[in-house]
């Protein structure tokens, strides 16, 4: 079993002073969450992270969840801990009252979910899925619908899931196969029959009613996307009052023996081996897709997440065993010396000091998007709304594939910084490797983020949204010299500048597979170079805070790493810009045959 | 079960081109391997990998070796393919026909080592472990002991291991404290009391004997390094005529359950909990720890190799996946084709190429460098021995640490072209990264390894030996024009000026602290570069090969390649060169309490 701990200073900091809470605060609802409330809820949440949730995240991953004639059964403790979880209203935080929420905004659930995933990412999981549902009826249930099913998704005495992927239809969703037929005299009612895959806690035993949201076809539509519908399949049948009614034939067939998060059901659903599963259309048919992309922001928001979450665990573990682990001498003492602790060894402090820039500049483009979400759905002038909603638009992929190929360097450098102790799975170290890896894949993997990126998000819009936010970087160069870190300062200049020419380059050579070819190394450009930002924020606030008495370590701290991310980690742009613009000629040129 | 098929033509290439095996077959002894010779060879050893070794790796790694009170067993199939390894004389290939041995160049034998770690990393591991041991007998112990062990180590019958570790002894061996005393009356003869862990292959039930290798202190020997002495310790005594005596007290206590390479075990070691190991003193007494670093660089070749290996294990397994798998329509093609196997998007090409290019060059550096250990060998001329083998230990960590930086990479990326699937354990992609894992750390982590390039291999010679490499790598720019490829020559350029400038700023900084902190990104720096270098040899063949009707097919892929790799690789020497000069200060300013 190993520890963790919350952040909380550092969690306060970010959403402070990266993600700006007082311009959350300032809008419409978010008054009264004072920094003491924001402090209150961090320490409470670290409370059951530490407590609750870290002490059965290695056994869970030992064990497995299980399928057998009996069901799926989650590992010892998973069960208690939801109940505890549920009954904290903890799953609740930041939706509506009128459903049971909180109503606190994204952007403190996003920094209490960090510490889910952190503590235990195979549970956290469940409610970041059940939060996904709600997302989507919200946005698009009929009214019945969402009073029927909403309130107890908020609670968290139900839980959701995402019924997308069959065998045949991954990355590509128009290949669904589903199908979802009217019953006659029950209008909106379907029978659901086909195979689904890679269902995240499709089936467990953890609440008393799953509620499932398929991607189906209606009979007789055209093939490709247009053609898919979206339905809500429970688990139980629920009567009008609320009540479980019978068993609904939607069943778990198989689940999955995974690299990771193994806690976590991967299920393989089977829907109407008997009857049909009883499915209801959710908005208007052929719109599924199109519904499940409205969702899909924050969601792949809260994978990025995952991403942060884990590093910060595997960075704490890392750390821990740096302190104690006594091995060599000291290079700066004389030869005969006693040996040291391995943080003393300059090899040891490059890789904690990686681990710890990478993850501090990853979770404030996390906050900093996050707060977005707050500003693109509750601030009352709509084109303040319409601007936020790009900006969280373009960020997201960002955050997505960035935070989560963070998640996994950092977690091998963390089996690294363990040595041969590292490999061995009762360590504990090798695990966040294998639950941060999935994390690069589901919710659209990185290569299709960076795709999204490239072409939806920087060339659709000729790159003016991505040259808005490169504008507003450059603004922070021009900051006041006691707000500033030389080094910082003209890494991030170097780093925008690669950014702002890598940018122009896409948009300028207008050839969609040299903009593909080039997606992923822009990708993490682009990252790095906001993650330059994030710190230059974080420095424009330490004159004031010190000057009101902060904890002089912390600032000191956050310095240092913003030095180090700026020396060791933000010159990584330049290389990032030649691969962009290296085109696709050595991409595309080889016959598939030669590979 | 995946497939694996050795890259006959390409490690053909790689032999007679890259690593110059014309240079080697001028060797004496060498005289008789030809071309025809290298390729029965390899095809033979490929057969034996795909047919033998390939099918039993994935039940290895599900079932993994097992300890309980019959001893240890190998997974199904282990113990028989270990059979018709021996029968087939695979064992002997590299070592002196006065043993048993074939005596056949040490860079062919590298060629064939990379098929056993591709097909079966685990199994590979065993002779891997041998070798060690035979290269240390050779080197160091008495004609006796040499008749004694040699002659069955080589054949493969027993099998060696190397028990170093101890639980506070990893990387800092000078902690040692298994203790050796001598038996009165019995010259050279001691009885150990100690133990050991991480003890590869300590214990199986492939080999009648196991020979075991064994650093303790004799008693009233100062602390550190100087106190420690090496020592034979045979499973079961061996009469002077050979046959097996009594069961020695050295004893398997458990097997580690490992994140990868499951299938061999890896034992902890109990020496003398009845009445001491017995054991034999290997060269004088107090010398161990030297005697074992000169067989390290072999054995750090073999685990660079294993980068290599498992890196084209995954390659080809990502490979098949993407020519297989449909989904999504071609970029190129208009909307409303038919999808299209993955391998057409840029995306999974990028990765493709990247996985092959990587493999390629590392393939390069590893096959040169062996290459460089016959000479060191054979040469008749001291004075050529002596160059050679300073090239050898330049470029052992380099080979060691960045191949197997690469492995993870590539088997990385492996995943990521599979997408979801990637994570299911049954596809097999997964075992390829956690099995890749152990490499970057045993051997010597790839921060010793880098830390022993730069104090040992660069500073200590004034940096003589690296400018020496760097001078050569440079004459390859002035080639003849229908010689080289121009994006590799620019690309190349510019590496070796960053190269050379961090060398130079690496000798006069002269702070050790500042190189350790900068160690391991000049390691990659070396690394890329030379890998370069090792495209421009494969290049300049390249007229001569098309000329003589070669393979066109095969040699335009080495173009396309070579391109891909100055595009899209080496300009990260510049970001590396950026992370080396930055020094030690924001490396080492963080208080440990501040972490």
């Amino acid at each position: 079993m190993t520890h963790y701990a919350a952040p909380v200073e550092e969690m306060r900091f970010v959403l402070e002073h990266v993600a700006d809470f007082a311009s959350v605060r300032a809008l419409p609802g978010c008054g009264d969450v004072t920094s003491d409330l924001v402090t209150a809820i961090l320490e409470q949440a670290g409370r059951f992270g530490t407590d609750v949730l870290a002490p059965i995240n290695q056994n869970g991953d030992t064990k497995g969840a299980v399928f057998d004639a009996g069901g799926v059964r989650t590992p010892e403790g998973f069960a208690e801990a939801y109940r505890q979880f549920v009954e904290g209203e903890w799953n609740g935080l930041p939706f509506a009252a009128e459903f049971g929420g909180q109503n606190l905004p994204w952007v403190l659930h996003t920094a209490v979910q960090e510490i889910w995933h952190a503590a235990n990412m195979s549970f956290g999981l469940c409610p970041m899925l059940t939060q996904g549902a709600i997302d989507l009826l919200l946005a698009h249930a009929s009214p019945e619908q969402k009073n029927l099913f909403l309130p107890r998704l908020v609670s968290g005495e139900w839980t959701g899931t995402m019924n997308l992927t069959e065998s045949q239809a991954g990355s590509d969703l128009s290949r669904i196969r589903t199908r979802a037929l009217p019953v006659a005299g029950a209008s909106g009612t379907y029978r659901l029959i086909g195979q689904k895959i890679f269902i995240t806690y499709g089936e467990h035993d953890m609440a008393e009613n799953i509620i499932h949201l398929v991607l189906a076809r209606l009979p007789e539509t055209p093939p490709g996307v247009r053609g898919i519908s979206l339905f809500i399949v429970p688990k139980f049948l629920v009567a009008a009052d609320g009540t479980l009614a019978r068993r609904n034939d939607v069943w778990c067939s198989s689940l999955e023996h995974k690299l990771g998060i193994r806690a976590s059901p991967t299920a393989a659903m089977s829907l109407g081996d008997d009857d049909g599963a009883v499915g209801y259309l959710v908005g208007e048919a052929h719109h599924g897709l199109e519904y499940m992309f409205t969702m899909m922001n924050n969601a792949r928001l809260a994978v990025g997440l995952e991403g942060v979450a884990i590093a910060e665990r595997a960075y704490q573990q890392a750390r821990a065993y740096a302190r104690e682990r006594i091995q060599g001498r000291s290079l700066r003492s004389g030869s005969g010396s006693e040996a040291v602790p391995i943080i003393h060894h300059p090899d040891i402090r490059r890789m904690l000091m990686t681990m710890k820039a990478l993850i501090e500049a990853a979770r404030g483009l996390a906050y900093y998007t996050a707060a977005w979400i707050d500003i693109a759905r509750r601030h009352p002038v709509p084109s303040v709304r319409a601007e936020a909603d790009s900006r969280v638009a373009l960020l997201t992929p960002i955050v997505k594939a960035w935070s989560t190929d963070i998640g996994m360097e950092v977690a091998n450098l963390g089996i690294q910084v363990h040595g041969g102790t590292g490999f061995i799975e009762t360590t504990g170290a090798a695990q966040h490797l294998r639950d941060a890896r999935i994390a690069a894949i589901y919710e659209g993997t990185n290569g299709i983020q960076a795709n999204d990126l490239v072409s939806r998000k920087v060339l659709r819009d000729g790159g003016a949204g991505a040259r808005l936010m490169i504008a507003e970087m450059n603004a922070a160069l021009s900051a006041p010299a006691e707000k500033t870190l030389p080094p910082l300062r003209a890494g991030l200049r170097d780093a925008l500048a690669a950014l702002a020419r890598a940018t122009d380059w896409l948009v300028e050579t207008k050839d969609p597979v040299a903009a593909q070819a080039g997606a992923v190394p822009y990708l993490h450009l682009f990252g790095l170079t906001l993650g330059g930002f994030m710190f230059a924020r974080a420095v424009r606030a330490m004159k004031g805070l010190r000057a009101a008495g902060g904890n002089g370590a912390f600032l000191s701290a956050k310095v240092v790493t913003a030095r180090f991310y700026a020396e060791r980690l933000l010159p990584q742009t330049t290389s990032l810009l030649a691969a962009v613009m290296a085109g696709a000629e050595s991409v595309m040129a080889l016959p598939e045959e030669d590979f």
